[in-house]
């Protein structure tokens, strides 16, 4: 935890910027794998993280903005959980250890909620996870119907506002959450040989998380189909002459997020055609991260690594035409169909519970629906204290491209019969997490590897 | 996957076990873990693999009992996801992988079970994940209290009798499962050093298991603190003098678990004090091995091991009077609390969603209620074909000592004046996993070091 009076001063904004009425936050429970006393690792809800940051399962607060009020809400532990768990806390001390003066029992909150709420609004966050509705409708004896009005979206935004603006703790927590997260990409180049099962370098991998002191920030993509965007199968072998691509991160114990990617050969060097689209995207990266200031909205730097893709694939003769009309069109997310990045934070996806467009647009600046831009999860101008992720990327989806053809979409800028020899190629992506400063953009972490030459020279010492 | 015969003889023989009836089983779905799309890595239901074996979110299974029928549930995936997740088999392709015949999406399924259901019974297993309950309120359209009834005692039994005995190919899965888990644990041996934190350690073991393919079958316990026996908490450094209690387990890309323990110090070699009780668990644990055989009721063996942790403690002075009237009574559950063992297999605690009872005991062969028997997990008499742990330990807990103390409980048995001292020792376990054969049992797993000279030989040469 960080000291007491951070959590005070978080929520004492964030009364501030409420008008009137009762907030309650509720804290994740265990999630069940294969019988219901098998949990996956715990993980608390980041808000709960970030206004209280007690992290046990089945808690609860509740805050009066009009008398300024706060609770923790849970339940003492008994002597059977301590033979097992060992000693913990009790309530108050917990409660103490986040300057809150009030305890509750969740029966107690109950009865309270019920008698407050006669005379005042109840503001919730939405809910996420199988079991929080349930957890909403029991503590306030309400059927989800009657409580889905009160998901608030003046809390939310509220939150959205104050979560998106990272404080001198926070930002020091994702130096190191940045920091194992490049350790994790170090460690893969440095480890992966031809014949190894990706599970074996993802395994390797997973253990730096973990050692870290915190665990992954979301399932490890590692695959030598970078192609497949979401892809967590491991089964494959490498062999000489594949493409490995590694998107993965640490989160520190305090739940703060890294996410980065690597794309390099598992041959020594990378092929021509290998190097030739590497390239390109390293250049839509580069020119991304000199475009970082306060000021400038996150969608007109997508479009521009949109058109320095575009530009790089048309010198490959992949694309036809002015390289502004393939942009315009929409033409080049057959090779980038996601976003150039996210916030990033206590989620590696910051508080895209709350809702997308809330973090990562305003009521000026909507998500465009075209095909790449609507899934560009941060769009809006960018602000001091923001943290984000710059990840532009090249992909060959032959499913993608046949339907595309088959659809006769942009036959004028995609040159279909060109891409014939390209089916096979995978996909590449570099990704790093930027803060945004007064004037400009800093790295969260130390710089790994990046340039060919740098990446080469790693990959050659290690098949040596 | 096995082969399809096997799953297609599985159901045939379940179906035989049935009366009459549709059984419908339910695969699991992803689970959150900060945001609706982050997800914990995805873990089948168990009895789904075991019949079904397809290992993807969001499927079910339906059989009719009378006519034999059987249908794979699931949608076909659409191109988005294509994109996204990469090809994927259609439903049809995944059914003919089981050998099942028919496919239906699930609001076919919910029009067929509401018509089917005016005739005959429904047969569920119990939820155990939260959203089990609303998929079937949704998919029979019926409110919980209704469905109740239909969680299916005869099929529980069904189910649990024949997962109990396993196959020839389910033995060499869990024999892989056992060698990937000895890995991890001489791995840890290997790697702990004074200075270390535990989470170092954890994290390197945890990699091992993701680079066997599959992954942990349980949260791993690495603690100096043995004495908390379901401690996660990893943020201790390991010092000279303390003892490392490591019980963790891999569950290979089958689904089939390990779950081993060992216990060694931190320096190169245990202290007498720690040699004394290692000596007394060892005792514990060889002599529980040489007792399994068909017939032979585990809760004797546990209560074999008792005595035996019994009589070595009144040999330290630490309990009084005659170890039989110690087991007896139950004063040596003081030092160890929880059960000897448990099934093992698809889960670690095999079936437990299916209700421990059903699992390890019989009718005629009822769990005791007394403080250390009740949590015996598996009592029954064993069988050819039953796959367990063996695990005895003993534990200084501060806080249960006191308790008793206080309590004046066995204080003719207890030493409670000679146990001041031992209030800092810790605990220790040794677990190993067997298969109950024709004449005996069977280690699964190759042999892992665990006499204290093979243990003290691998930590001086890391030590050296």
């Amino acid at each position: 935890m960080f000291k007491k009076e951070i959590y005070k001063s978080r929520r004492k904004e964030l009364l501030n910027r409420m008008g009137s009425g009762i907030i309650l936050l509720i804290g994740n429970d265990e999630s069940s794998i294969n019988f219901p006393d098998n949990w996956y690792r715990f993980r608390q809800d980041s808000t709960f993280l970030y206004y209280v940051g007690i992290n046990k399962p089945g808690m609860m607060a509740c805050f009066d903005v009009d008398s300024g009020e706060e609770w923790l809400v849970g339940d003492d532990i008994d002597i059977d959980t301590i033979i097992w768990m060992g000693n913990q806390p009790n309530m108050k001390e917990m409660a103490d250890s986040t300057s809150i003066n009030g305890v509750m029992s969740p029966s107690e909150c109950s009865e309270f909620l019920q008698k407050r709420l006669n005379s005042r609004e109840l503001h919730i966050l939405p809910p996420y996870r199988r079991g929080h509705r349930n957890r909403y409708k029991k503590l306030l004896q309400m059927g989800w119907e009657d409580l889905e009005n009160k998901v608030s979206s003046e809390l939310i935004s509220a939150v959205a506002e104050q979560r998106n603006h990272k404080s001198e703790e926070e930002i020091a927590e994702m130096h190191r959450a940045a920091n194992i997260t490049g350790q994790m990409h170090l460690s893969a180049m440095q480890y992966a040989r031809p014949g190894m099962k990706e599970a074996e370098v993802a395994g390797f991998i997973n253990g730096i998380a973990v050692s870290g002191g915190g665990d992954l920030s979301f399932p490890i993509i590692l695959t030598k189909n970078g192609q497949i965007l979401h892809n967590h199968y491991h089964g494959n072998t490498l062999s000489e002459g594949d493409l490995l691509l590694v998107d993965c991160g640490a989160e520190t114990d305090m739940g703060y997020a890294g996410d980065m990617t690597r794309t390099f050969p598992v041959s020594s060097s990378f092929s021509s055609r290998q190097k030739d689209i590497y390239e390109i995207v390293l250049a839509a990266e580069n020119n991304s991260i000199d475009m970082l200031k306060p000021g400038v909205p996150y969608r007109d730097v997508h479009l521009t690594a949109g058109r320095i893709i575009a530009e790089g694939l048309k010198n490959l003769g992949l694309l036809n035409g002015d390289p502004d009309d393939i942009v315009q069109e929409g033409a080049h997310a057959l090779f980038m169909p996601h976003g150039l990045g996210h916030m990033i934070g206590l989620d590696v996806h910051d508080m895209e519970n709350l809702g997308e467009d809330v973090v990562g647009y305003t009521n000026d600046f909507l998500r465009s629906p075209q095909f790449g831009l609507k899934s560009l999860r941060l769009g809006r101008p960018l602000e001091e204290g923001f943290a984000l992720t710059v990840e532009p990327g090249i992909y060959f989806i032959p499913e993608l491209i046949r339907q595309w053809k088959v659809d006769n979409k942009h036959t004028q800028l995609i040159n279909f019969d060109a891409l014939e020899s390209w089916y096979d190629f995978g996909g590449i992506r570099i990704e790093e997490d930027y803060l945004i400063t007064a004037n400009g953009a800093e790295l969260l972490g130390e710089p790994v590897a990046k340039s060919v030459k740098d990446v080469e020279e790693i990959r050659k010492e290690v098949l040596a």
